[in-house]
C-alpha cells in the first residue's frame, strides 16, 4: 500500500475535490526588503499607547477558556461605532474568511458574479467551492460596465455579487450612480456584496445602502486603515437575518481572545484612523503629483492607500525598484494591467524613496 | 422595497442556500458559573512565566504587517515538536476550521461519514456545505460498530471519514485492532480523518497510521492540554500533497500574528503539557473511583479530560449542579445518551466540590 519513493502516488488525491486539487495556491511569495509597499498595509503601526492598554487588557484575559463565542462584546463596539445593530455585525479573523463563508452561504452549485481584473481570492474560493464563475471586464477607465454586469445579474441567479468600493487593485472608486444602477440590478437571488476594506481613504460609504434591503452587506477590514493587519479581523455589516444565516458558517470561537481583546481597545481610540487615512491620502495625492509628468511611465489615480504604475517592462520595473529596497507588488498578469505594480502608500520618508526611484527608472528609460 | 417592521420579510435571503437556512446555529448558550465544567478546558491557564515570555515575544512583532502567510516558523516548530515534516502540517484558528476546510475538500457534493453520537460540527459543517451524511451509531459500550462502518465504506465514496480518538462526548478510546479494520476499509476516495483532540489524556497516537497511507490526517489542538483554548490554534498532520490541497483552502494570513507569537512560546516549552495531562488522568481516574458506588447516578469511564454522568433526570441533575455553581454540558438529547451530562476534569479543588455535590445528588434521590 505504501508509494515507492520518486514515485508519487497520487491515488491517496482521489478523495479531494477537482475543483481543490485544479486550483493554483494563492499567489503570494514572501520577500524581505527594507521598504515593504507590497501588501497595502498602514505604514504605522498600532499607537504604543494602544499597544500598551492592549497587552494589558490581553493579560486580564484567561487564555485556557475558549473565547467569547461570537465575540459580542466586540460585536456590540463595532455596532457602537458604526451605528449599526450588532446582531447584523459579523465578525472573522480576516474579511477573507467571511469571502470564503459567503460563496459557502450563497455560491455553491450557484453563481458568482464578480468583474475582471479583481482580487484573486474571490476567484480561488469560487472555483473552490464550486460556483459558476462570471466575471465582467471593467471598462478601460477601471469603471463598472453597468450594461454587461445588468445584463449578468437579469440572466438570473441564485448567487453572490461581489463589488469592491473602492476597486483593488486599481484603487477606482465608481460613482455612486453607477454603483445604484449595478446594485439595484441585483434581484433577491443574489447576494449582494460591497468590500469597503479601503473606504477610509476614498470618503465611501455604503451601508446607508444595506439597510435599503435584506440581500445586501458591506465587508470591512482592521487590516488596513486600523494598522492592524497582523490581527486578523474583518467584518460584514448587514440586515440581522442575513447575519444570522452568515453567522451559522462561521466556525465556533472563531476570532481569540487576544485579538478581541486588542480590536476593544483600538474601538475605544479610533481617532487614530482617522487622523492617519488622511495623512495616507495626502501622501498618495501628493506622490501621484510627484510622479505626473513622466515619459515611459504613468501612475494612475486611486482612492485608496495604494496606486498602479503602468511601466513598459514590469519585470524590469519590479527589480529596479526592488534593488532601492523597495518592494511593491506586480499586477501585469492581470488583464487590462499589463506593466502594471501596485504600489503602497508609505510613510513620507519611504514616499520620498518611491518618487526618486521611479523618477529615476523613467530617466533611465529615457536615456537609453 | 423596504419591509415593514414586524413583518419579517424573507424575499431577500432568497439567495442563501437552503442547507444553510435550514440548519440551526451551534448549539451553545454562555452560561456564568463558578466552576466551569462545560467546555472540556485545561482548568489551568498558560503558564505565568510563559505568559510574560509570550507578551515579550508579541511586541516584537509588526501588528500592522500582515502575519507570515502560512505560518512557517509555526508549522516548523510544530513539525520538530511531532517529528513530522513540515511540508504536512497545517495550521488554522481552531481545528473546527480544518473540520470545515475538508468538508470542503472532499464533501462538497459527495458523502460524509461518521458516528453517532458525535461532535456536533461535523454534522453542522456536512449539513451546510451540501454533503451526504452517514451516522453509524455506536456499540452500545461506544465502541466502533466495524463490520457497519466497514460496510458503508465499501459501499462507497468518495468522501469523508470522521474518527475521533478518544471519542467526544464519550470518551471512549478505540482497540488499535477496531480502529485498523474500519481505517484499513477506506478506499482512496475517502479522507480518513482521526480526530486527536484529545489524544494527551489518552495516551494514544495515531499520527504512524498517517504516513502509512495518504488520504489520512491526524487533528490536534492547543485548546485542551496545552491549556490555550483562547488562542484558538488547531492543526492537521497529513502527507505533504494532501496537506498541500487543504492548505489552498485556508485563507491567506489565517493564524494572526499574536497567536503565532505565543504558539511559538509555548512549542518552545512543552514540559508543562505532559504534566499537567498526567495530572488531569490521575484526578479523572480518582473522581471516577469515588464515584463509583451510586444508586442513581453512573459516571462513565473515560480517556478524556472529561467524562458522562448518567443521570435518571438530566434537567434536574444539571440544575442542582448549577445550585453548587458548577457549571457543566447536557448531553442528553443525543442518541444513546439519554440522561447524560458531560463534566470537565478541573482542579483538584473543583473535582472534589464536584464529587460531593454528585453523591449528594445521589443521596438525595435515593432519600426520595
Amino acid at each position: 500500500m505504501t508509494s515507492v519513493p520518486g514515485t508519487p502516488d497520487l491515488a491517496p488525491l482521489a478523495g479531494v475535490r477537482d475543483e481543490v486539487r485544479d486550483t493554483p495556491a494563492y499567489p503570494f511569495t514572501p520577500i524581505d526588503a527594507p521598504f515593504k509597499l507590497d501588501q497595502n498595509e498602514s505604514p504605522l503601526d498600532f499607537p504604543p499607547h494602544l499597544r500598551k492598554l492592549a497587552v494589558e487588557r490581553l493579560l486580564e484575559r484567561d487564555w485556557n477558556r475558549y473565547p467569547d463565542l461570537h465575540a459580542e462584546t466586540l460585536k456590540a463596539k463595532i455596532g457602537a461605532y458604526e451605528g449599526w445593530d450588532l446582531a447584523g455585525v459579523v465578525v472573522t479573523p480576516g474579511s477573507n474568511v467571511i469571502i470564503k463563508l459567503l460563496m459557502e452561504m450563497g455560491g455553491i452549485g450557484r453563481r458568482m458574479l464578480s468583474v475582471s481584473p479583481n482580487f484573486s481570492v474571490y476567484e480561488l474560493e469560487a472555483q473552490m467551492l464550486g460556483a459558476n464563475l462570471t466575471r465582467v471586464p471593467l471598462r478601460p477607465d477601471f469603471g463598472l460596465d453597468v450594461p454587461a454586469l445588468q445584463a449578468e445579474l437579469r440572466r438570473g441567479g441564485p448567487g453572490v455579487l461581489f463589488l469592491p468600493q473602492p476597486h483593488a487593485p486599481t484603487g477606482h472608486l465608481d460613482t455612486p450612480a453607477d454603483l445604484r444602477a449595478v446594485v439595484d440590478a441585483a434581484g433577491d437571488g443574489w447576494i449582494v456584496v460591497i468590500d469597503e476594506a479601503y473606504h477610509q481613504y476614498s470618503g465611501s460609504d455604503y451601508k446607508s445602502w444595506v439597510l435599503e434591503r435584506g440581500n445586501r452587506l458591506s465587508l470591512r477590514t482592521f487590516s488596513k486603515a486600523w494598522g492592524l493587519a497582523g490581527l486578523r479581523l474583518g467584518y460584514a455589516l448587514a440586515q440581522p437575518p442575513l447575519a444570522e444565516n452568515l453567522q451559522k458558517l462561521v466556525s465556533a470561537f472563531n476570532v481569540n481572545t487576544l485579538t478581541q481583546a486588542v480590536a476593544e481597545v483600538a474601538l475605544e481610540h479610533p481617532e487614530y484612523v482617522t487622523a492617519r487615512a488622511e495623512e495616507t491620502v495626502w501622501e498618495r495625492e501628493r506622490v501621484l503629483r510627484e510622479l505626473g509628468a513622466m515619459q515611459h511611465l504613468q501612475a494612475l489615480p486611486s482612492r485608496a492607500n495604494f496606486f498602479l504604475l503602468r511601466t513598459p517592462d514590469a519585470d524590469r520595473a519590479y527589480r529596479f525598484l526592488l534593488d532601492r529596497g523597495l518592494l511593491v507588488r506586480r499586477q501585469d498578469k492581470q488583464p487590462m494591467l499589463e506593466g502594471c505594480l501596485r504600489v503602497s502608500v508609505g510613510t513620507r520618508a519611504q514616499n520620498d524613496l518611491l518618487v526618486t526611484a521611479v523618477l529615476d527608472l523613467d530617466a533611465e528609460l529615457t536615456n537609453g
